[in-house]
């Protein structure tokens, strides 16, 4: 996009006049520009435009030429739908035209219907699934106070609708455990939501119970009115140990009579004479540039020095978990990388991230029973350069799979280790075993999806992750298994690993985790009888290793048997099946899955009652062979 | 499981000494029962012994022979992991023996590590993923209060650590803005979580002051007080337009001194010797069964009629959208059937549930942007018989998957309605377009997922979901689409439509939703070519009609293209591969789906450029051909 000074009237201060006409012109613009697109949401974006203008101009230390430097302060439209004003935003800073603006929501428009980084290079973070601004908020202020110790401020523009989102809340209660002072939420509290009135309506004194209860410091103001609006940010800035919430009472639509504080106009483009209409009361149209304000030019400090990697093995034909793995792998990572972090979800002793705890403990986040939060959080790190990985049950990152996905839109770098897969985690039964974690993995966009059999094998795995662009999934099982790749085996991304094979192989049975040491077991009861099969331990999931698949279907008689601790759909029995989808010739897919709800157990008793256990497999592999 | 009753000493009356034996009695069976597992939670259910021991008795109104019995309170155990406590219970109940309570977490025993309705018939909803009993609690007691006017309560305990889910405080906007005070919240506030302390300890103050913020009744007590807490009880059930929290202080493994408030000792069972030691100090283990309290026996009253089902039907050849159809379906099925109830996320003019609202506005919740609790409600509503919809934008129930694997162990009924699927929206971008949605559904135990590409057709398969049991959802297009199916056109689940067919086609298409309509015009063009191909509409996506699928491939040259507004991994494409795994002929599969990140743009460019459009089609079709 073409930088562009339009028109460069810079007023001569920040008088409450200049910013006014500021404001203005961005409720015109944000008027214009939809109209012209003929969709999006002009009244959300005019409801706040006052808030963002004082903000723009009095506070906001933003490098327009450089949006990654790392003393920008770092600004969230969480109410993603309101862009209109913050590409008029861009505007009025003189680093798009006002015909760029007119191109709102084009095809070939880096001005998207909600802000999104693959295209716009100024926002860190897409934004359109309510409620996750401010707990990425959480996670880049965390980076600002206990990682980089730099000045950056984060601002997060929030709609009063998606308060009632219970991630907010997760947030609140972590940046005042933080005390994150550095993080400032704004809530254009318009009283107006898509289809009517908000639960709380225009109450901003119950908003602001609710910020103080959940230790916030919380300002109450009329957020059109200017000078308000310059007080709160002041008063905000001046906390020392809390963050603060400013609660701004707002119309929708306001400036213009017939659409302030009216229903019926969310998200709709005004038409061609509703736009005349609007603009006759607002004013003519401008293409001011404002001054704003440059970042400080600070380099990060306190940061740990850098060790030599030494990433941790475990001694061929002992016994360990993969999870042990995961965090010994992390913690080592973390001493040779000052820009690794670790976050966990309170069970940082079952997923083993404590190991990392208790090495770099100053770099490693609680975040409590709050996955939306653990993920958002490692998003607020990820975009911010750090390599933050996020660990809990791999079942409960079912909870902030809407977090996921839309880091993957943000085109953020983030990984997640899931413990406890399947049912083999035993006697805790159901809600605490992932059986759909690898199908809600494999389904994000560009996603790494690793499954681990071995602890040499997770460590080695865990360090690629360290370099993998995009979201990358590691599911670590509970059980200790046995050993069975020398520390110096290596792997790859894409690949797989022929565990077993000979020339007289009658099958193929493709494992990972803990069914890949069924698979062995069972080859070794088969071969007692003659039956020779080749086992392949499929441990990425997410690239397929399609070549040797394909090697070993066709010297394998073209039979398969895929066995995985998970439910039928989505996880390794449809990435090989997926991985024939084109070839002329394919085998036969037997899929051994979990498929009955399991219970309670030992592991042995729910591998065998989910038809996965060493005994299935001879018995599937006889009747295929 | 039998019930028995050994050693029936009834205490005559409730003092506070025979409660105080009933605790003990509480919290020596919940070492015993773990110890005799091996694992467990004994310390999280000591410290909510007296809590319990004062409900069972004085307050809960349970008929155990009727555990369905529409007057039964609710209890809902949400920290389900202190499920030795709820066993106990039922012991000292008289409904289970000692010796079955011993049988805790073994694998034929249905006391499994979390409450699992699937087994146990006095649990309403399955527990263990924390934060999710209350929100499914509010959704009880509306069901209570708004549709059958019965007078039962809902208690749910939780524990302090889950207070920091933020899908516990979307229960909490949402209960007190339904005035919910037949629903009371217990917080076993015992200081520790799995690892360590809880982010607000001790301090109940600030827990109170969060919950009457959100506009609750608070009171804070000693929980292990007897007479503190029946005062609360009295405290709480005198609550008349206000849900009540009373949030006890208490002591994880209180009544042991080397258990009680020490850290350490979270899941883990005690030793055959420190159970020994733990019992010397609590007194010797007995079986007293004590009495407890009836429900009334009143019949739901203020439903409405039931009036003749008249589905609404849709002019051949005319134009209409899925999510419309939705609206008026479930309208129609709401009149002929009182227990028809519909809730959305602040979205119903969009998903179209307006159209219920309009209808039947005293079944209709709204849930605002809440999605865990949407899904919560519907459960709750669900397992207690009513026949819920709940509906959002596609993308939004990822928002809530946690809470959708959970209800599927529930054992529960409800039904999803995800409108604005996919690239074809349009304008508003990738993080409003569902393009996993049908790879998370699909990864759900026993579910049903419909993907209609008419308006008729999307009221018959709604219609079907009225009937169909376990979590069935159905993907609902945004756009306005030719009605391609006579309103007389019947459908079934696991069922598919060939659309076009010749003797002459040379391969099959196998589309749904807005593909197929991509795919018509593909044949229309192709046609012309003299290229004839086969249509099959996909609109039942599990279970999949893999017998049509096999005698298209066998006729049409053991070609397929599949087409989908979905991303790759998980959707049409992987259920028509899982289809054909096991079989000895099988087509080759191309299949067209989204691969790269869509922007905005109109939903023609967008498809277009996602390659799912006709042309794209038609260049695959000449390709395979």
């Amino acid at each position: 996009m073409q930088t562009q000074t339009a028109n460069p009237v810079t007023p001569s201060n920040q008088s409450t006049e200049s910013l006014a006409t500021l404001a203005r012109q961005l409720r015109i613009d944000s008027i214009r520009c939809t109209t012209a697109a003929g969709s999006g949401h002009p009244t959300s974006s005019m409801s706040a435009a006052d808030l963002m203008a004082v903000l723009m101009v009095e506070h906001l230390r933003f490098d327009w030429s450089t949006p990654h430097h790392p003393n920008n302060d770092r600004l969230i439209f969480s109410k993603g739908h309101a862009c209109p004003l913050l590409y008029s935003m861009y505007k009025a800073a003189g680093i798009i035209s006002d015909a760029e603006l007119l191109r709102l929501r084009k095809i070939d428009s880096p001005l998207q219907g909600h802000p999104n980084p693959h295209v716009l290079k100024w926002v860190d973070v897409a934004t359109g699934s309510l409620g996750q601004g401010l707990p990425i908020g959480v996670g880049m202020a965390l980076n600002a106070k206990q990682v980089d110790h730099l000045p950056y401020r984060v601002w997060v523009l929030l709609g009063d609708s998606e308060m009632a989102e219970g991630s907010v809340w997760e947030a609140f209660d972590k940046a005042s455990y933080y005390k994150l002072n550095n993080l400032i939420a704004i809530i254009d509290m318009n009283r107006l939501g898509q289809r009517g009135e908000t639960d709380l309506g225009w109450h901003g004194d119950i908003y602001a119970a609710r910020a103080r209860a959940f230790g916030w410091h919380a300002i109450e103001i009329d957020g059109q009115d200017i000078s308000e609006v310059q007080k709160a940010y002041k008063e905000a800035l001046a906390q020392v140990d809390q963050p603060t919430v400013i609660i701004a009472k707002t119309q929708k639509g306001s400036g213009v009579s017939f659409l302030a504080n009216k229903e019926g106009w969310h998200g709709k483009a005004l038409s061609a004479d509703e736009e005349k209409k609007a603009i006759a009361e607002l004013g003519t149209p401008t293409s001011l540039v404002f001054p704003t304000q440059k970042p400080e030019n600070l380099q990060p400090t306190g940061w740990d020095p850098a060790a030599t990697l030494t990433l941790p093995t475990y001694a061929l034909g002992g016994k360990e978990a993969a999870r042990k793995a995961y965090g010994d792998a992390i913690a080592a990572l973390g001493s040779a990388d000052p820009t690794v972090v670790a976050m966990d979800a309170e069970v940082s002793n079952s997923t083993h991230a404590d190991e990392f705890k208790k090495a770099h403990p100053k770099r490693f986040f609680e975040m409590f029973i709050a996955e939306q939060q653990l993920v958002s959080a490692a998003v607020g790190f990820g975009v911010l350069g750090k390599k933050a990985f996020a660990s809990t049950f791999a079942a409960f990152f079912s909870r902030a799979y809407d977090q996921i996905r839309m880091a993957a839109i943000s085109n953020a770098t983030i990984r997640l280790a899931g413990s406890h897969p399947g049912v083999s985690i035993g006697q805790d039964g159901p809600s605490q075993m992932a059986l759909e974690d690898i199908a809600m993995m494999r389904s994000v966009y560009e996603s790494t999806v690793f499954y681990p059999s071995d602890a040499n094998q997770t460590v080695k795995l865990v360090a690629l992750m360290a370099g993998v662009k995009g979201i990358s999934y590691i599911r670590t099982t509970r059980e200790k298994l046995p050993v069975i790749y020398s520390p110096d085996e290596q792997f790859k991304i894409g690949g797989c690993k022929v565990v077993r094979q000979s020339a007289q192989d009658r099958l193929t049975v493709v494992a990972a985790g803990i069914t890949l040491h069924e698979a062995l077991k069972a080859a070794d009861t088969l071969a007692k009888e003659g039956i020779s099969i080749r086992v392949i331990d499929l441990y990425s999931v997410k690239p397929v290793d399609s070549q040797t698949l394909a090697k070993a279907a066709s010297e394998t008689n073209n039979k398969f048997i895929v066995v995985e601790d998970h439910w039928e759909e989505g996880g390794l029995g449809d990435a090989v099946l997926d991985a024939f989808a084109q070839s002329a010739s394919r085998p036969v897919i037997v899929k051994l899955a979990v498929r009955k709800m399991p219970g309670s157990g030992s592991p042995a008793e729910l591998l065998s009652a989910a038809g996965i256990d060493a005994g299935h497999i001879v018995a599937a592999a006889k009747k295929l062979a």
